[in-house]
């Protein structure tokens, strides 16, 4: 441990604000991002979800897309239903979970997912879409990824988009402005905790 | 890409469900977590925000204490405002930023924060209890480690405690049942994009 005086401290604060103020005056871009919450970690849904009512709590309209039942549930949807003027919330994964068993129904449910997601894309009154565990369905295959990458290259320039869950195709980390990557550092699933209210649902 | 039927791939999904019925099956243990968000990437507090929103989400009372002003703002306080009954947000942050280089002041403040946080813990009514940005604070050395760790590890059973911020002290890793690193894989501020409303704040 390097100890230092208030005033040392103090002075080295006051440089760090010196570069840090530099920094965000030199960023003046505002636009829609394209942002990606990817890794095995927790918070990839939950992030996205917090960023969706922080939206709502600025008054401007999102669209939520669930295309994997569970990762967002009832307290997600008890806050969205609080606010049915600025919040959308389609929960597409009925058929799309550990539960069934047809490949052919979970391309027509991740369709149907989808159809949604682009509605509200081209819809500029939404600020921000966010399309939960969309990288799930990518991964296996459920829609092209070069399709939904021609959605996101052609969206309204001010919408934001939120693409969640592991494994994010490379062609849309490498067509994201902000990707996020969540690292499991421990987890208490290991010590035979279950699921729980709020943290996990 | 390896290319399977939709019956090899039906066959493969039963097997994955198989396994996890199993696991969840295992898990049975319900208890509060200790939970930890650190890394360089974004999403930490907003991950703790949404854990916070989801648990009023199911009608319980959740605590937060912000103690670098900024890190959550003017979309989470509308949120938080429009359920006064399930929430407490304290806002500490005003004297400890980029904009005060007064560590004695930035000391005095932590430890008014520290003391809501213990408050909040030790009251039972609150089922999470949220210290954003905590890290830091422990990081400049603002308080002890030691003494955070003897409060959580005297929290009652049930209760479930979010700290947030980079560089989490070891000995808080260790003492954690829930560590997430967030990574940052791509960050738009760098190509000259500000700070925007719902995505930073």
């Amino acid at each position: 441990m390097i100890m230092r005086t208030d005033d040392e401290q103090n002075a080295k604060s006051a440089k760090r604000k010196e570069v840090h103020d530099k920094i965000v005056a030199s960023k003046t871009i505002e636009k829609g991002l394209i942002i990606v919450h990817t890794g095995k970690g927790k918070g990839k849904s939950t992030a996205a979800f917090g960023m969706a009512v922080r939206m709502i709590g600025h008054g401007r309209k999102v669209g939520v897309v669930q295309f994997v039942k569970g990762a967002m549930a009832t307290g997600e949807k008890a806050i969205f239903d609080a606010f049915p003027d600025l919040c959308e919330f389609k929960p597409m994964g009925e058929g799309f979970t550990w539960d069934t068993q047809d490949r052919a129904r979970d391309i027509a449910v991740a369709r149907e997912g989808w159809d949604e997601v682009k509605r509200m894309i081209a819809d500029s009154s939404y600020a921000m879409v966010v399309a939960d565990e969309l990288n799930i369905v990518l991964r296996y295959e459920y829609l092209p990824v070069d399709e939904v990458l021609a959605v996101l290259s052609a969206k309204p320039e001010m919408t934001h988009v939120v693409v969640t869950g592991r494994n994010a195709p490379d062609a849309l980390i490498e067509a994201a402005d902000l990707v996020t990557e969540m690292t499991q550092v421990k987890h208490p699933f290991r010590s035979g905790v279950k699921a729980q209210a709020g943290v996990e649902f």
